[in-house]
């Protein structure tokens, strides 16, 4: 059994970790923190984990993270980029789900995050969790940046086009759509029930924090840098996101052979067939990413929808898938859940 | 393993219970019929189960039904009780989701259900598969009739109190909101999106299918008749059943201990803490049922709120609880998924 | 023209108060002030009012509210009673749409609102608003008492069975549901899309501070003490009220032609056909009252449903309604829009 | 007063027209004509319009339609392109609100709508009814087809930049997000509640009727050929089309000016301030289009977003727009509602 610790299980994708670790036959969860709620009985603040996860919050200074086996951040940007050194050196290992780890050049990261990065030093070891990518190096990670929701999405759209070398990549779009979950559990006027529902709006054009994190990903396996055009809205649905991307061809092969090849061996990327549209329900509550080839029209421009659960393959999901592979266990573990549909 | 069947399951009781036999690790699904998409993969009219499902909507004529352990009709009403004579002749246990062996007074249910019933004798020897009521009759039972969704969290909700002879059963009310998914998957226009959603309304207030269900599970528990008025109301989400309970106290006893002795030793009913709310969300994907008890103000009236999630306890998940029980498989197989939250 | 101020607009009630006063061809918009806001464009908080509401939030110090003919309170709880005592002494007269006026017996008030009232004497002066009750009290009226939305719904259901003395007043049920902008454009959490969407509960079982506004009305027409069970609950849209109601018979006559007879003259309550059920939708945006009689399976218990707009008819129109009246304008002015469906 | 008749009144676009023209004081509703609801009265189909509309639906035949100055047609595709001849030829004014006489392409309008063109020659006269583009032939019409909804979003944030000839017409791309209102009112699964609710996804990527329709005003305002992907989807909302629009820019000028001063007339395109986002909910029922102008990153790629509520500015509402542009009226009576938020 593998001992597991949860910092700051409170939000969305730490309620999302509780869910799926509780369901996992191969862990033992020991410790969840929260300074705000310390002494509250997870399942009373989510009682939908009732009768399933017995822990209390304990204050962070109080607990021992530094007797588990693998330490989840479910914070917060800014957090884990303090406390992970500590519990490295503890021999702990670590997954991020917040952005502390993911890009590679601080000073991107600092100019997009607006704070001074705590640990530079381990920016350079962390390895980028998408296992699609990344699934050698994350087995021997001691620290993995578990990636953002959009850029999973979109990534997995948009990498077999580029290792292809079928597209041009200084023209890519990604025009993305997510559920509100994705804004957190924040008290934000915002994303209040009466502002977000029946409402539907792009925000952050001018610039959103997810888009170095693509350009990096994109930017490596073109080869070279990409230029992409992100734009991401807000839809009234709790989870999900779904990415419509747009690539302009350059190289004519078969699109949709190209993806099934890609992901034929993928457990939690399925390709659908050709003239199909993925719903964001499909996926809905489980690991899963889908993928539809489009090539509207007969004319240079691709359309590739992929869509997945924000909170799942989105955030805890592929954190666990993370920490399945890094532990060596059976990468689906804990993550056969069907979607929940309707 | 046990051998599986599925008659009608396009509908959302039908891919509710797909969703859960995939997950269930003693069964063996052997076929689903569908008279008009036989032929069809199941997966592709429901893409969450893609890769999980593999099997084919069969043309009922051409099924082997009848090599089954037990069969599930997730039909409209009145089919079950055309085709089960056959089937429970063959050696076939029938898990009928419809409410066609529901009630026990033919004539009341021809009154309801504005059909002949088909099968009159088989009404009489059909065990209401409402564990908490009736266990040890399901456990031997060839032919198990599946409570309707309002049924389950009402009957829940009132059976403790009128076990205990403490309120008034003639005067007892239940308020009652759905989700839109209890409708059905039927292109009918007023469950469509842009009807019912943003909206709220009551329906059905003259009579609705579901009382006399009620009323007949309520009187077997009381020893006599019950007055009962039932209001069901359409919400706007798309899982969940909210009960709203009013009984008028006749003796004073302590109704939160009363409730929590009942239900001390069922897996799937939850018993609140006082002065708390249960949420559908806290149920949402999952067969278990939470309840709370109040007495507002101190006043001659409890308020019971009953909550569960119409596809799962108040159908699908109840059915394959029932089917635990007739087997002898432990009664949580299959169902041990945690609620999806948020 | 009648000269308005409006103080604290940056709430629902607020901005819907602006809608309907910018669309009212006898009113001049003079100030609106908002302490957090002041130097904002209204139409940058709320761009639906773009090219029609000019003015920016003023500061409550410096804005000019004493030279209004009238001045609404959108405020919350404990504003008004601190603000109107100058503002009448200048011969502005006040609507205030929170709730300090609303209860005459001020101890019961405190207790409610968990604060000292700090203008106990104008309590006794305050005119209930509802105008199916008071209008002529009101047409008089320098301070109004703008009722609570479960308020309006509830007395305008339970006030032609009260006076009409049919009915058992002392075991009174009202079963109300709300669209979430009823809790406000608070930053809270349970309020957040993701809590509140998908979702249905009971809240305030124990007590909710509508109970007391609600007995003071029926106790006021029944004529003597009513015994009322309040269950508000939280549905997932956005505008609305439906309020359910039970009563016992204890007289025959007939229902229908009483709330017939009840409201025939009034302008914003509809009484629907025997055997209908309003939807909230049918009044959405608009300020009418909607209202069908039922009596199932012809028992002892009458069941009214009733239907608002929680911010029309339950807040802003009210307010517009009780001005009109104030200022001998037509009763309808400015509240002529038609409900907005779908 | 201008006499008004409807063909059609049981679908969205003809309640939201019906809602529309009741409270337009310009015009005397003649009749609303429906072969299926032929004596209903529109009150009982639409409760929101009780004591506002008092008219039934009549049967086709024997309406007096050809009494009218003018008839909307608010039925599906290939209705009005079968009557319109004779109403015309009685002196009737015609705005289809459907697709018949959107296309000048006839035999391009054949195999976008699977059906032969009933009146080829009627098309070569019709005016299409995009007032900021047309506005001077829409006056003198006999005959204008209304243009669609995403149509109407789309041209209005591309045609400036087309006309400026300032961005390259062969690379355009609209992503466009529907309310499922814009499915209309029909009786079909995928757009239930529990299909299309907490759900987004794209439709018809392959090919979309609007495209054709899109691409004929856009070439005609660059004067050429244009290359356009366009990809619908179905967003959980009622109301209302978002439109996020890529545009590679070909040469230098000011294009947040340029917007500004193309439509510094027009009463209902209302161009927003630099680095805004357009919700769709600030023009729910109202018949204003929001523009924002982004150019994200300083790169090559343009960004338009454009919003509307495709019942009224998409369909009903501009219907009205053209019809007092056609009858001399204010361009604006009738149509200046707020827009309803939250």
């Amino acid at each position: 059994m593998i001992k597991v610790g949860v910092v700051g299980g409170t939000g969305y994708t730490g309620v999302e970790l509780l869910r799926l670790l509780a369901q996992h036959s191969g862990v033992e969860l020991k410790a969840i923190t929260s300074r705000g709620e310390a002494g509250t009985a997870v399942a009373d603040m989510f009682p939908s984990l009732r009768g399933r996860v017995g822990l209390q919050f304990t204050d962070p200074a109080k607990s021992s993270l530094s007797d588990c086996d693998v330490v989840f951040f479910a914070t917060p940007n800014g957090i884990a980029m303090q406390q992970a050194v500590s519990l490295l050196a503890a021999g702990v290992r670590v997954i991020d789900l917040a952005a502390d780890f993911r890009i590679q050049d601080v000073a991107e990261w600092e100019k997009w995050y607006g704070m001074s990065h705590a640990s530079p030093a381990l920016v350079a070891e962390a390895v980028y969790g998408l296992p699609e990518m990344n699934r050698d190096k994350i087995r021997n990670a001691r620290l993995v940046a578990n990636p953002g929701c959009y850029p999973t999405a979109t990534q997995l759209g948009f990498i077999p086009l580029l290792k292809a070398g079928c597209v041009d990549a200084s023209t890519l779009i990604a025009d993305a759509k997510s559920g509100v979950s994705g804004a957190g559990r924040k008290a934000e006027t915002h994303i209040l029930f009466s502002e977000a529902g029946d409402n539907f709006k792009a925000y952050g054009v001018a610039g959103h924090r997810h888009l170095p994190e693509i350009r990096q990903g994109l930017s490596l396996v073109a080869g070279g840098p990409v230029g992409l055009t992100f734009v991401p809205h807000l839809t009234p649905m709790i989870r999900g996101i779904h990415a419509t991307l747009y690539a302009r061809v350059t190289k004519e092969i078969d699109f949709q052979a190209l993806f099934e090849r890609a992901y034929r061996d993928e457990p939690f990327v399925d390709v659908l067939p050709p003239g199909t549209h993925p719903e964001t329900r499909s996926v809905r509550a489980s690991n899963v990413c889908r993928i539809a080839v489009h090539r509207p029209q007969g004319g240079d421009t691709l359309v590739i929808l992929s869509v997945i659960d924000n909170l799942v393959k989105g955030a805890a999901g592929q954190a666990v898938q993370n920490m399945n592979i890094m532990f060596g266990l059976d990468e689906c573990a804990g993550l056969s859940q069907l979607p929940v549909l309707p």
